[in-house]
Order: C-alpha cells, then sequence, then structure tokens
C-alpha cells in the first residue's frame, strides 16, 4: 500500500499554486490564451502518463494514460482545468488567482472545482510509480476545459475516441461531498432542461394609458403560464410530467430518511422564511429525489407605462432517473400552447438538450470500494451516501456515449464558495483525497 | 375679431425655431442651465404681461398677466416648456434640437409637445395688444419646466401662490387632438397610480439546483399574484375595484359610439394580433371610459440556474372618474396581502400619491365656447368630443388646488411623435390654433 506523505502533500501544493495563477475561465474570450495554458501545464504533470492536449471546435481536452497492467481493471479519471469568471472582485478578500493558504484552507478561484480535487488522483498516482514503478490497474485521464459551460465539445470528443478512451469505470475528481462534518458519497444527481417562454403582443411597446384595455398584455400573459403549471400544493400540474419518473426503492427512501439533517438548521442557514415543496416527501427527498420546475428568470418592460411588445422567462426543470429532457420540453411545449391566451404568442426556446439525471446503484463494485477507501481514511466511519439536488452533465455524458457509469470521488466539500467569491479548498480534505484515491486505486484493482 | 395673419405666423415660426434649439429636457440634470435658458427666453416673449421666471424646489415655473380688462373673465393659459429626452439620436432624420421645416410640419423634439401649441396662445394675445391695445378678457400665464417628470413642484407653487393665479378657468395648450383627421376637443382623461410589487424569498441568491424543490420561488410567488387580479374575461378581480367608478351618463356614451373609429384598421395600425378587453364595450370605450390594471414591468433573476432573492414588478391602473388612487392602493395592498403565498413576502410600493381622473361637462361654458371657436376655425366642422386613455395631470392638480376646472385646447395631434424620435408639428395646425384661440378670447369673454 502507498501512503501519500507529507512531501506529497507539499508536492500538490506548490502544483496546485502554479495551477491556480492560470485564470482558465472558459466563458472568458479574453481567456483563450489562458484555457491553452492551463491544458499544457496539466498535460506536463502528466508527464509520467503520456500527457497530451488534444485540439476541439471548443476547448482543448488533456489525455493521460498509463496502461502498463494488462489485465487488470482500467479507470477513467474525469475532471476539469476551467474554472468560472471570479464575478465582482471587490467581493473577494484576496485576488481570485493569488492563490493563499491561511486557516488550514487554500484559497483561489478554482481551488475546489476543480484544480485542487482534480490534482489529487494525479498525485496519487504519481505516487505509486515513483514508489513502486507500477500502478495496481491501468489509468487513463482525461480533464476537459468546458465543464463551467456545458461541456458542449464532450460528447462529440467522446465518440470520435471511443476506443482509445476504453475503460471500465469512470471516477471522477469533480462533484463535491455534501458538506465538511463527515464524508459523503454521491450516488445520484438530477436532470437538467432549460427553456426560455417568449411571449409576445403588438408590433411594437404601446403606451399603457394610449391603447391600456384594449390590447392583451404580453407581461399578464406570461404572469398566466408561469402561475399555471404549479397546483397549489407545489406539484407540477403539466400533464404527463411525473410519468416517466421512477420511484425511489424502499431501501433508497430508507436509507435517506436515516441521514441526519436539521430542516430548521436549514432553513435558518439560508434565511429562508419557511421551506416549502411536494407534500409528504422530506426536504432532503423533494431536492435530491423529486423533480422541479422553477422560474429563474423574468423580463420584460420597465418602470415606464408601457406594454411591452416581448416578454421573457428563463425556466428549468431538475429531472430525476428515467424523466427524458426531450419529453419535458414536448410536454411543457404543449402546455403552454394550451394555456396560452388568445391575442399574444408564446413560444417555448429550449436552451440546449438538457441532460437526463444521473444515478448508480448503492451496491455497485465502484461505489462500495469508493466507501470501503473512505472508511480506511476516515477511521471507519461509514460514508454517507447521499443524492445531489444539481446536475453531473459529464456522468450524464459518459453513460450515454461511452455505456460507463461514473463514481464521484471528489474531495471538495459543498460548502466551500464553488462559483462564489472566495473560494477555498481544505488541505485536510487534500490529505484525505491523497489517502483515499491511493486505497482506491488499490481496492478498485482488486 | 383679431383674425391672425401671414405675419403672425412667421411671428410664431421665428419664436418656435428660437425656443426649440435649446434643449430644454428636465428629466436631463445636465440640462439644468438650458431649463433656465428656456424660462428665460420664454419669460421675455411675456414682455406685454410682465413675464418673469419664479424658482421652484425643481425646475423655474413661468408666470404673465395681463389683467387690464377688470369685471372681465380671467383665464389661466397652462403650457410646459420642458421636453422629453429624444432617446436614440440614430432614430431621427435630423438632429432633435435642429428645427426645420419640411412637407407642412415642423421637426424638432418638443415641436408639438409642447413647444409650438405653447406659443401660440403667447402669440395670439400679443396680436391682439399689436392690433387693438387691449385683450377682451384678463389672462394669466403659467407655463411649468416639470411636465415630463409628473409635475412635483406644481402643486406646492399652487397652493403658495393662489392668490396671484386666480382665475375663471384654465385653459391648457397640452394635450393633443386625438387624429389629424378633423378637429377634436378632449373632456376626459384617465387617471394614473402606479406601484411596485416586491416579492421577497430567502435571504440571498440560491441555485435553483442545490435548493429547488425545497424553498419557495419570488418569481413564481410573483407569477401568481400577478396572473390573479384578472378574470378570463379581462376584468379586474380586485375586491372594491369598480365600486367608485361612476358611470358613464347615456348620453356621453351615446356620444361616444357615433364616433367614427375602425377597430380592424387600429388593430392592423398598431400590430396587435387581436383586440381584448373587457366585454360589453368598445375598444374606444375601453381605451377611454374603464378602469385597467397593467403590468408594464418584470425583473428578477436572469438566465442561470437560480432562485432570486427579490424580484420585483411595475404594475399602473388608469382611473376613470371618481375612482380614488390612495383607495385603488388600498384595495391592491389588501389583494396582494391575501393572494401571497407562505414562505415570501410581497409589499406594494406605491411611486407617487397618484393622479385622478379629469373630466368636465361636455356642456360646460368653456367646452362650449372651444367647440364653437373650433366650427369657426374649421369650415362648420362640428368637433368630435373625446376621450383620452392616457393621464393630464396638469388638469387633475389644477382642480384639486384651485378649484378650476380645465378645457384642454391644444392644436397638437396624436400622431405627431411625441415622445418619440421625429416629432413634429403641422403648421397647418399652427394657423388653424392662432385663429382659433383668438376666437376663444373673445368667445369667452362674452
Amino acid at each position: 500500500m502507498v501512503i501519500p506523505s507529507f512531501d506529497d502533500e507539499q508536492r500538490v501544493l506548490r502544483a496546485l499554486d502554479e495551477f491556480l495563477r492560470i485564470p482558465s475561465i472558459s466563458r472568458e474570450p479574453s481567456c483563450a490564451g489562458d484555457m491553452r495554458r492551463a491544458a499544457d501545464w496539466l498535460a506536463s504533470r502528466l508527464d509520467f502518463a503520456g500527457g497530451e492536449v488534444v485540439e476541439t471546435d471548443g476547448q482543448p481536452i488533456v489525455l493521460g494514460e498509463w496502461l502498463g497492467k494488462p489485465g487488470a481493471p482500467t479507470v477513467l479519471v474525469y475532471g476539469h482545468y476551467d474554472v468560472q469568471p471570479p464575478g465582482d472582485l471587490a467581493e473577494w478578500e484576496t485576488p481570485p488567482f493569488e492563490p493563499g493558504i491561511r486557516d488550514g484552507r487554500i484559497h483561489a478561484r478554482g481551488a475546489t472545482d476543480d484544480k485542487g480535487p482534480l490534482l489529487i488522483p494525479v498525485v496519487a498516482a504519481e505516487s505509486f510509480l515513483v514508489e513502486r514503478g507500477e500502478l495496481p490497474l491501468n489509468v487513463r485521464f482525461l480533464f476537459e476545459g468546458e465543464e463551467e459551460v456545458g461541456s458542449p465539445s464532450l460528447p462529440g470528443f467522446l465518440r470520435a475516441n471511443a476506443e482509445r478512451l476504453s475503460a471500465d469505470l469512470v471516477v471522477s475528481a469533480d462533484g463535491a461531498m455534501w458538506r465538511p462534518s463527515e464524508p459523503s458519497l454521491t450516488i445520484a444527481a438530477r436532470g437538467l432542461v432549460g427553456f426560455d417562454v417568449v411571449v409576445t403582443g403588438a408590433g411594437s411597446d404601446l403606451h399603457s394609458g394610449r391603447h391600456g384595455g384594449a390590447i392583451p398584455n404580453p407581461l399578464r400573459a406570461l404572469a398566466g403560464i408561469l402561475a399555471g403549471p404549479h397546483r397549489p400544493d407545489g406539484t407540477v400540474a403539466i400533464e404527463g410530467f411525473y410519468e416517466d419518473v421512477r420511484p425511489v426503492s424502499e431501501n433508497d427512501r430508507a436509507a435517506l430518511l436515516v441521514i441526519p439533517f436539521d430542516e430548521e438548521a436549514y432553513r435558518s442557514e439560508i434565511g429562508a422564511q419557511a421551506l416549502a415543496g411536494e407534500p409528504g416527501f422530506t426536504a432532503l427527498e423533494r431536492i435530491w429525489t423529486r423533480p422541479t420546475l422553477e422560474v429563474n428568470g423574468l423580463r420584460g418592460g420597465g418602470d415606464l407605462t408601457v406594454i411591452p411588445r416581448e416578454v421573457r422567462a428563463h425556466v428549468t426543470f431538475r429531472l430525476v432517473p428515467d424523466q427524458r429532457p426531450a419529453a419535458v420540453l414536448e410536454a411543457v411545449a404543449r402546455h403552454v400552447a394550451l394555456h396560452c391566451p388568445p391575442g399574444v404568442t408564446a413560444s417555448v426556446l429550449p436552451e440546449s438538450d438538457g441532460v437526463p439525471a444521473y444515478s448508480i446503484a448503492a451496491d455497485h463494485p465502484g461505489v462500495v470500494a469508493a466507501r470501503d477507501a473512505l472508511r480506511r481514511v476516515y477511521a471507519g466511519v461509514e460514508p454517507l451516501v447521499v443524492h445531489m439536488g444539481g446536475t453531473l452533465p459529464a456522468a450524464s455524458i459518459m453513460g450515454a456515449v461511452l455505456g460507463l457509469e461514473t463514481v464521484f470521488f471528489s474531495f471538495s466539500s459543498g460548502d466551500e464558495g464553488l462559483h462564489a467569491p472566495n473560494e477555498f479548498f481544505r488541505l485536510s480534505r487534500l490529505r484525505e483525497g491523497l489517502q483515499a484515491w491511493a486505497h482506491l486505486f488499490e481496492l478498485l484493482a482488486a
């Protein structure tokens, strides 16, 4: 067994410091050079695995492979080197691309999402080679640069390179542990499909004094269309919406219900006046196992006395296993057509094909190995098996294109400021992650 | 009888050219100097009536008076010298503050709203003095510089100067004839009261994946609140909303129903897919005689997967006679409180005290005189007696503070680009206006 040392930790931190200084913001066109620089840097870190940068139509993908164990399983390690924009710089205590360690945390944009967690399996693999001259199993690395913009190039890249990416299991260094208080493993994430509803009335904005009362108002129509699809009890009233929902098994439900979660503490933490949602479910069940429809944005008109010509809402569904994004989009389009009042036109404009939900069985051998690895690191504490309310597109894409299941094995924690100012990564989890990945490589080899 | 001559017309046009070159945009703080310059210019045009500029807390007011006919009635002539911002300069065929005459129209910002119409009674009065040495009645002039920003200083100014503004009737050079095809007199305008509905949920914007399903969504709540107050037939469902509405008399209704108006041509002109509104009323009745509730703006959230903390709608009511803005605001606040779903807070924030509807009896002596004056100018054509859907705050303010009724006697036409690019004023209406004001002075003196 290779136990990563203090030296290994220091090696990760030195590397991470360099890596975090590169502002690899995939959404920012002016960062194209930095994206390439980050990919090059990462490929050189993968020297021991023949690291290379492969161009795509979008951002480059970094690949590596060490296949020195014929007959042993092959894992495909996934992560992403792109980061979110820093947002308002004034909200950062220290500059986002000048990493610094304080209070046992390394602070920088990308520290926890996903540069820190991504470097852990790289260094863990390297440690095996340094100490033992070989890994216990075959490892491929795939690090993309478009996770923060919806991974548009990934499906095509996987299809074109399915052969050279063949593996038995994906292990993702992205995704986060639920919370910092105990280890956890994510076995399910909701899917996502988003669209705009655009409502159009007259040929131009019209003065609400000169015309109001005689013409339809697109804002009123939009309000009606958006108010309609929920019943008073919070369930979604769109015909067929729950049709494909796979019920949570009794076992899985029982496992969720014993997870310690203080709803009142949660309510207070987020500053909500009250929790809400479908009757008959706990808050965690609502977030983790139930599909939702949320209006995320409204815009139209302004503070003047105008009846605007065109108004718009942005709406997203979170999906659960067996719901198909295309079917949900069709159902919502039918619903909107049915409920659009006369005199205005309402269109549903999907923003993409959407991402189905992801799930892996709690007793999948990869999950069992991951739980075992965590137990070894966390002094025998049984990791929580959790779901997440958000969406993990890469897992769905890997499953759809390569037919592979994904084990999430990230040492990020949900409270580390992902996508927010003052993002950080706990050094304790970095240390735990190095040990856990070493265990995982051994356990998956067995 | 003083019949304004070609010379008088040329005098108005020369003056108007100077006046229009001053960008007196009340809403634009950088135009403060131009506002003062426009007021000074106008006061000097009123030399014959002792024109003076009076400071207020806001923009200066220009006053003048000729009181040389003791025993004769006194009219208070109202107008405004401030203009709307020009908006997008690229949409103007010629620069907004470089007036030019083409096709029998003078083009510039403020040409028709209200600098052209305002100069007409000034020059008409001057003509009497030049030709006859006196006017047939006493005239006061009051020209404000805040009409385009809601006349905030006017009520206080009127209260403080009620004595020196005493008169028998207000005649407004602001307001517009309904359309260019025939003369018309406006005897009613709807009132206005506006407010924001602000809905607040949790303590911050929250990720709709990590929290969606367990917390209330302020956008969904807002949609429900805004969809509620209308019945499917288009009537307003707010308790008590129609309570104070004074029914249109059978006579007035009959007069409206004979006004020639092609609803299909109107629909096509504004590019509406269909007209709409309360059953049992024509389109003109809906716009002129019925109160409305219109959502003018919505904003909150955006295109990201967020449940926003705070969202907002801008809403206005148009009111008809006897509806009190304060009572309507109270009714809507009760309605919103009643229909606000649990877990969010909804507040109604009025933007001002509002303006009640304005109306004057069709057989009021001032209206009768105005109709007579128009008949004399328009070769015996009977002017249409119309309402307007918009709001005329000055008339309501004059009524409330000075107890005076207002006759609208503007020679602007509704299609002359008020508040829009390429605003213009027809020279034919300028000519007709000079004659009509001269007639009106004589008729009101009788």
